[in-house]
C-alpha cells in the first residue's frame, strides 16, 4: 500500500468552524416553543405552560400547535371527533405488535416498529390525515402492545372518549375518573413541545427533504429512545419508595450525597432555576393523589423533594439544584397506574403532537437541513489488491 | 383572550446566530469522506472513489469504512461469509412485506417499515450483528418485495453468492454475469458516503442519543426518500429514451433548453466541475455495455452527454455545468435490469454501510447533537375557557 499522505485542509468551506454538538447553534426559528433556562419559563405556542397545560384538552393544545391559534369551538369538536374516528390500527400493526410481543422487545422498540406501519391504509397523498392518524393511533399502539406482552388481548379503542380517557382505558381496561383523564391530559400537555431537543431536531431534518411525517415520527421515536435524549423518570420515584418513610429521608439522601451520587430528578441542562413543568406536574399530583395511600405517597414525595432541596444546597453550595420535570412525571404517571417502562413511550405519544408541528413549520420554509463534515482522515495512494 | 404582546428576545442564546438549513456549518469532523466540489475529488476512507469504487468488492469497502483500515484476506473472507449468513428476512418482516405489498405502497416506504424490523431475532445488545443484519438484509427486503408487489415469490438468499451478486439473483432468480456483478459492485461503493448529506446527519441525529443502529438506519432511509434529499437517477435516463438517436439529440436538447428547462444528470449543488462519481459509473457502463443494443444505448448516452455538454456551455455560460452521478447511475443500473423504483432502494442499500460507518463514529464521540431553536412567536396572556 503507498505511504498515506496528511489529510488534505478542507477546500469545500475553508472558513466554516467546527461546532461539536451543534452547540449554540440557532437551527431553526419557530412560533411553537420557547425555553428560557434562566427564567424558568416554558412558552407553548403563545402561553406559559402554567397556564396551558392544566386548561387545555390535548386535542386543544394540538390543534394550537398545528395551526398557530386557537381552534374554535366549532373547530374543535372537529378535530377530536376526527381523531377520535381513526384510533384503531391497521390489521398489519396489530399482526407486526404480537410477532414483536414474542420476542419481548420494549416498549420504546414497538412503538418504533409499528409507527413506521400507521399509514398503511391511508393515502399518502393525504398529509393531513397522516399526520391525525399517527396521533391517533400512537396511544393504540403503546395499549396494545403493552397488553400484548403480557399475554393480554388488546382493548379495542373507543370513540367517545377524550385521547387521554381512551388511552388509559385501552392500557386497563377500564373508564378512569375525571381527575385521571385530567391528569393525563395536563402531562401529555407539559410535555408536548421544548424547543429544539434532539428528537424534535430529528424530525425536522428527516422532513427538510420532504420526505412524509411517518418517516419524521419514526425516526423522532428512534431518537427519544436513547438514553443520552434525557427524560427517564423512573429513577427518581425509585428513590422515594426505597426511602419509604419521611423519617428515612434525611438520612438516605445524605448518605447518596456522601457518596457522591446524583439525585435522580433535580438539576436540569437547561432549567438553571425552578423547572416550571415541575410546577405544573405537581399541583396534578397534588389534585390526584387526594386519599389514603396515594395521599400519603404524594405527601412523602414533596417531603423527600424539600429535604433533597435543602440538602443539595448544603452539598452542592451555588449550584443552585432544582426539582426537575421527571420528579413529578414520575409520580404523576405512577398515581395513573403506569408502569415505569410506559413513561417513555407515553412522552412520545405527546411530543408527537409537537413534532408533527415542528415538520408543519419546517416544510413551510421548504429548505434542506444540510451542514458540512470536516475530513479529518489520510489520502492513500493507489488502491491494491489484497495479496 | 389577552392582548399578545410581542415575542420575547431569546436569553438562552442572545449571541447565537441563525444559520438556516446549517448552511457552511461543520457539525461533524469524519474520516469517512471527503467531497471536495471545487477540485472534483471524492476521498472514501483514505482512496479516491476512481480507485476504491471499481477495485474493491463492496464488503471490502463497507470493512473498510466501519474499521478504519483495510480487511486483511482472512478478515474479509471471514466478513463476507457472517454478512452472507445473515442475508435471511425474519418472518415478521416477510409477513409484514405481504401486507405492504397489497397496499401497492412504493418500495422506499416498503424499505423503511421493513428495515424497523430487521432486528426482531437480533440481540438489541450486539449492535455489531444488528450493523451486520442491517447491511446484509436490505437487499433482501428491496428484492422480495419487488417480487411480491409483482406477484411473484421472494427469491431466497443464497449465501455461496456476494452481497452484489446476490442482490442481483434475488431480483431476477437468475445469477449474473461477472461484468454485471462487478457493475453493481462499483455502484455501490461510488455511492457508499458521501459527507454530511441530508440521511447521514439524521442518522448521525439520532445515534448521537445513543440510541440503536436500526433506528438510525431507519431515520435515514426516511430522509432518503425526501425529494429535495437528492439523486433521482430516472429522469436522466428517461431523456436518453426519448432522444432515441443521434440525429434527434441536438434538437431535442435545444428545444428543452430554448424553453428554459432543466436537463436532468447535469449540474450538481456541490460539484463544480465534473463529479467524479459520474466518471466512474461511466467506465463501469462501458465494461458491462458490451454489444448489441446494450452497446448502441450507452454509445447513444455518450452521444447525448457530450451533445448536452456542449448545448450547456453555449446556453448557460459560466456556469460550467457538468455530467452528474444520475446520468450514469441510471445508465448503469437499467443496464443492470433494474427498473427506475428500484434506483432509490438500491442506493440506500450501499449508502447503508456509510451510514452505519457514521454512526459507529458518532458513538465514539459520544456527544449528543442538540441545536438551538429561537422563538419568533407571541406571548399571550391567559388561557381562556373557549365559549
Amino acid at each position: 500500500m503507498a505511504t498515506p499522505t496528511p489529510a488534505p485542509a478542507s477546500t469545500s468551506a475553508p472558513s466554516s468552524e467546527f461546532r461539536p454538538g451543534l452547540e449554540g447553534v440557532v437551527a431553526a426559528e419557530t412560533k411553537l416553543s420557547h425555553v428560557d433556562g434562566q427564567k424558568g419559563e416554558l412558552i407553548i405556542a403563545g402561553y406559559d405552560v402554567e397556564e396551558i397545560a392544566p386548561n387545555a384538552t390535548f386535542e386543544e393544545a394540538t390543534y394550537l400547535l398545528w395551526h398557530g391559534e386557537r381552534a374554535t369551538v366549532q373547530q374543535l369538536a372537529a378535530f377530536s371527533k376526527e381523531l377520535a374516528g381513526l384510533r384503531a390500527l391497521p390489521d398489519a400493526t396489530v399482526e407486526l405488535l404480537k410477532a414483536v410481543a414474542k420476542e419481548k422487545k420494549p416498549v420504546m422498540d414497538a412503538l418504533r416498529i409499528a409507527a413506521g406501519t400507521l399509514d398503511l391504509n391511508v393515502d399518502a397523498a393525504d398529509q393531513e390525515l397522516v399526520s391525525k392518524s399517527l396521533l391517533a393511533r400512537l396511544p393504540t399502539v403503546v395499549a396494545a402492545y403493552w397488553r400484548l406482552r403480557n399475554g393480554e388481548s388488546p382493548v379495542a379503542p373507543r370513540a367517545d372518549l377524550s385521547h387521554s380517557a381512551n388511552y388509559l382505558y385501552m392500557l386497563t381496561g377500564h373508564e378512569a375518573d375525571a381527575a385521571a383523564v385530567r391528569g393525563m391530559e395536563t402531562y401529555l400537555n407539559t410535555i408536548i413541545d421544548h424547543g429544539l431537543n434532539a428528537s424534535t431536531f430529528a424530525a425536522r431534518v428527516i422532513i427538510a427533504t420532504e420526505s412524509d411525517m411517518t418517516s419524521a415520527v419514526v425516526g423522532a421515536i428512534g431518537a427519544l429512545k436513547g438514553p443520552l435524549h434525557g427524560g427517564a423518570p423512573g429513577p427518581a420515584l425509585e428513590m422515594v419508595f426505597e426511602i419509604g418513610t419521611a423519617e428515612a429521608a434525611e438520612p438516605y439522601l445524605r448518605a447518596k450525597l456522601e457518596r457522591g451520587e446524583r439525585l435522580m430528578g433535580f438539576g436540569h441542562r437547561v432549567y438553571k432555576v425552578r423547572d416550571p413543568r415541575a410546577e405544573v406536574l405537581g399541583q396534578a399530583a397534588d389534585a390526584m393523589f387526594v386519599e389514603g395511600e396515594r395521599r400519603k405517597l404524594y405527601e412523602l414525595a414533596k417531603f423527600v423533594e424539600q429535604k433533597a432541596l435543602a440538602l443539595l444546597k448544603e452539598y452542592k453550595p451555588g449550584r443552585n439544584l432544582q426539582t426537575n420535570v421527571e420528579f413529578y412525571t414520575a409520580l404523576l404517571l405512577h398515581g395513573l397506574g403506569l408502569e415505569t417502562e410506559l413513561f417513555t413511550p407515553t412522552f412520545a405519544c405527546g411530543r408527537a403532537a409537537g413534532w408533527i408541528a415542528h415538520c408543519r413549520e419546517q416544510l413551510a420554509t421548504g429548505r434542506l437541513i444540510r451542514p458540512q463534515s470536516r475530513y479529518v482522515g489520510p489520502h492513500h495512494g493507489r488502491w491494491e489488491q489484497a495479496a
